[in-house]
């Protein structure tokens, strides 16, 4: 998508160590119009899924997850870091993040993924491909089939998008980042 | 806002310990079309703030947050209770969390908070203002104003919402909670 990978270029630091910093316009600051227009792209590409529901992984899946929803009229689910006192019966699983480098335990409420779900999973970034293996573990407990993903940015260099596609998943992401060493921004055309 | 008012009294569900629970469309499943209702309202109520930024906590208020700074073309900072790698200078300010009953590190990069900017504050839940003084906090390092707060839902029985009106702050809530005793909602007319 031109428009997003012209921000990257624009704005987009590559750090050491694999870290694409965009918290300019993608994961601390927001720039809503950007935002809403590659939701827009989404909603265009899985127009066909028969989703019945987005679902996300807090915090910066949530932005453009709710567009997503907003667009094609979906409840958005967004998977806890913790479990809250209002949240009794759940499927957890467990998460590395990449950036933070740490573990995470992701919680679900049963109540909102049912076996009959079609569910579309919105994040900001596909690198290992953690959050999305967590989503598809959460998905299997329940049932429910995840008939799409999209993401922001892939960074293809750390492999997730490859593993997830083998598997057969219909991936999408609106930027593809083929390296970052030496601090430089590799996109794909 | 009725049709707010309307979905809590169908849907919401008082808790033990004086918690609503409405994770069915605000803060674990949301609905996407509400949220943006909600937003418009503030939207209308705020656009004579000269507000030149939304700022807002992860994670459940990135999803009003994000709406409202679409509607107004502002960017929307969302202020991170980890500081990820990606963030160098940051003004850092504690939290309590009533819901998790837990103390969080809040950050946010200087880089996107400046003393020029004109701040709303947007979030789902206004209880004891925890988070709300911790905004503020972040605000005064920082030397921005705040120009407006908005809340999906006030617990007014908790005094955070007085308070922050005592204090000469122009706080908006879009439903307000009495009471939540006896597994009661009392919502306010």
């Amino acid at each position: 998508m031109e428009i997003l990978k012209n921000r990257i270029i624009s704005e987009g630091k590559s750090l050491d160590g694999g870290v694409l910093k965009v918290d300019s316009f993608i994961n601390h600051q927001m720039d809503a119009n950007l935002m809403f227009k590659m939701a827009e792209e989404f909603a265009e590409r899985f127009k066909d899924c028969m989703a019945t529901k987005i679902i996300t992984v807090e915090a910066s899946g949530i932005a453009p997850a709710i567009f997503v929803g907003y667009l094609m009229n979906l409840p958005v689910l967004f998977v806890k870091k913790k479990n809250p006192k209002t949240m009794v019966e759940m499927y957890t699983t467990t998460v590395h993040s990449f950036t933070k480098d740490r573990e995470y335990t992701l919680s679900v409420s049963k109540e909102y993924i049912k076996a009959n779900d079609k569910l579309i999973f919105i994040d900001d970034f596909l690198a290992g491909g953690n959050a999305a293996n967590a989503i598809i573990d959460l998905a299997k407990q329940s049932g429910a089939n995840i008939v799409a993903m999209g993401f922001l940015i892939e960074k293809s260099f750390q492999k997730g998008g490859d593993t997830l596609r083998e598997k057969g998943y219909n991936v999408h992401s609106l930027a593809v980042i083929d390296d970052l060493r030496n601090n430089k921004i590799i996109l794909r055309d």
